[in-house]
């Protein structure tokens, strides 16, 4: 369960209080307050219930009350219910491989249900382990269509969309589709080079570290709430090949870091910002 | 507040309602359950109480009930009492300035009252600063009438010794004396080099990179519960000096990490572990 | 070319003046000398020639009365030959997955031309993407059977052997027919948990960082020259598992850098430890 | 000896066979070739000679010939010729802290001879430990008058200006009297957060690490050549001031870490970068 509201007193003894007296176990519990005075409550509980399918329904309702009283938006997930994800993805696959690596490998607690990718490259490996690969062309033109195409597949039908080294803008009307629910990985450490080429600008202005930002997708271009980020130490001596070699290592680690922590329910944003329960 | 208990259902709520119908506000709280079955369970509460001086006492009275009834081991801090901290140190300065430069600038929430050495070193510097310097020295005939010195300063005096590369070993009858409340900082990324020398230990190992570990003193050398560790890269370039400079300063970063989360109470030691409450 | 030698005058204008002698482009040069009196000197110079395969051979022939004034111990490696490697491999396949992801990517500039392993789990993987798998499984008693049956497969056909989580200790006897040429993989930041269930001892013990160590095989178990460590912060809350988890993540990355420097002849060892020319 | 100049064959060669005709002992030599087809070459050799200060004249005009042949821009620094050091700052004293500190226990192989500052915080522990502070005020009417009595302090008597937290901006006819000898440390992880209040802006943005950057001051604001960065893990727990603690730690590390390789002649500059022979 995760909530946020404006902190008051009371929060979290009425919270626990309430899952206590509808049986549940808490196995773990965290929060955190923005600001003692006037500030915001950022709660995330974890709780083991018996006949959680049959009894989820009621406990809901129960907890609109106390919801409403402190003004809380708020939401339950059931961890029995993995999530599901379709990774986007265009000609580099190694962010695509390693969140297949980590699902096939179990360190990933969802399901990846399919691959939609502008190119055919990544085609052969993905059907290999029996999953679904969608072909969609993007072109200029053909751009609105490749969109409604990709929502077809998507909408209602998956719970995540990781753009996984997807080298395609999407718009404000697919993002609106999934608010929060869209994870990109950008090659560079955010806001440090926002946009194209990162790694070629990083090599320009000689830096001593590069870095790799996974944030939820907004419309403003990487923009949007970081989720993770990280870097790694390169020195004059690697090139811009060296640069996107070294990079492509912390990209997959970071998107798959985030992706991990957001299947697992980890993750609040508020204004902009995430809050992470780790 | 610090607790550990063996978990049960209903420990979050009891404490949160108890907390609340005391009239306290409670700015932040943090648990661990080190098991869902049958293991231990570790909660830390930091809450605002009005009046808290006089009303404490009816507080901790009344809060003995809910402890008993799960078993707790529990402790109540106030963060207006700062601890008062002895610094023991040799020759080496390096970590006993990082403490004063810490306590200087506001980041160590605590009072450092007094130095104590086995060499004169550091006294004009440490009396420059308007801080009591004692000159204890320690040879193997008056060891046993240098610690009762040191007890007499100390017990009761100040409620942590921190060992800032003081380089003699101090006996279990000192220990016992200040349980969980002597820190050291060992130079080596422990359990590796436990002893005399790591640093030409390090090196003639070849290793890649150095750390170093503060923990809590234990009659065991070098094995009490690890509070912080960190490392720093190294190569074959650098000789003992060099990893020796480089040491210092993992060094005094990792001891003045661990001081501290100690004096902020969030630290509890279990089973020679600690749990930190970041 | 790799050259170590004892330190005297003159090592670097006459190895430099040699090679311009006899028309080489000096693409990098990198030297170290263990210690300015009277220590050993360490020499990687990159060079192009035109060429190379005719003139080669007189190359180094002319080159032995230099090595000889020196009392060089000295090799030359074609960077255009690349080396062959065969991974040895038990249930766990994340350095094997590792390692094949790099070769295929290009960022591994030798070839893997055959899985050993002493389970069937990999078959279809290493079949799938057309190499060789060779199932040798290894009891006591089939102990020396199996090591025959490896060195056939290896022995003058293979140039590196990389115990990607391999199992199974191998004999002196195999050890001396690739000195410096098999690398192991450990899951511990040695020299701390030498030997067996290192990720249980660092639980039991408390440590605050993981790590992993890549290091040439030698007769005295885990106790081989170090070629690369690295590590990650855990906390309390990370149970064996966990540890494991993160812990796989450590070892392909520490694992894969160093098959990469040793494919790349970046390496020379002495006295039991590597000199690393990055 | 530090040489930079276009690539070509024989230079390592001419140069090492110069240095051992002068009857110099080589004691490191590193070189970097930027690109092999017309790149730059850049070397940094380090040599003893025996009455190095009556030859040193005779062995630069010696090398002039050299020189010339190759295009070579080159300078020779002595090692026992300490260079002297001026320290700007402003209120905040941690960077000058950790300067003097590294040098007062040796790590910093130069003379730091004077400290400036427009405010008279650091006075009393500056002169407490010897050395000459000038209080220098700066207000918009007293910008050219402050930076008159700067140059007159400064101009021939200090070979490198460290701005450790010195929060004016110097002109360019004050940068122009000490080409790529102004090392400034800006607190963030640049290109990112260029100019005023950098924590804040890097709390509003939600960044996961927050870092720092030495780097020499050139016309443009926080633009000029990156010596070194680093950056710490932070989360969204930490408020402004405690970024602004956690960045305290990293802009001293940085600064040192810049001022030591510059001393220490290990710096190149080229095209707005840093080649760093460490």
């Amino acid at each position: 369960m995760l909530i946020s509201c404006p902190d008051r007193a009371g929060i979290v003894s009425t919270v626990s209080q309430f899952l206590f007296d509808q049986g549940t176990n808490i196995v773990s519990s965290d929060q955190y307050t923005m600001d003692p005075e006037g500030g915001m409550f950022f709660m995330r509980v974890e709780f083991d219930l018996e006949n959680l399918e049959s009894r989820l329904a009621s406990l809901q309702e129960d907890f609109t009350r106390v919801a409403d009283r402190f003004d809380m938006r708020w939401s339950v997930y059931r961890a029995s219910r993995r999530k599901r994800i379709a990774v986007f993805v265009s000609k580099e696959d190694h962010c695509l491989l390693e969140l297949l690596w980590q699902w096939q490998s179990g360190d990933l607690d969802a399901d990846i249900t399919m691959v939609i990718s502008n190119h055919e490259d990544s085609r052969a490996f993905v059907e290999s382990i029996g999953l679904p690969f969608h072909y969609i062309p993007v072109t200029p033109d053909t751009k609105a269509e490749a969109e409604r195409k990709q929502l077809e597949l998507t909408e209602g039908k998956v719970d995540l969309i990781v753009l996984a080294r997807y080298m395609q803008i999407v718009t404000p009307k697919f993002i609106e589709r999934f608010p929060n629910r869209i994870i990109n990985i950008h090659h560079s450490f955010l806001p440090a080079f926002v946009g194209a080429k990162p790694y070629n600008r990083a090599y320009d202005r000689g830096v001593k570290l590069i870095g790799a930002t996974a944030h939820y997708v907004t419309e403003e271009l990487d923009a949007g709430p970081i989720i993770e980020q990280d870097v790694q130490r390169v020195s004059h001596r690697d090139n811009v090949n060296e640069l996107k070699r070294i990079g492509r290592h912390i990209e997959r680690i970071v998107l798959a870091r985030a992706v991990r922590w957001h299947v697992e329910d980890r993750l609040v944003v508020f204004r902009n910002k995430t809050v992470v329960f780790e």
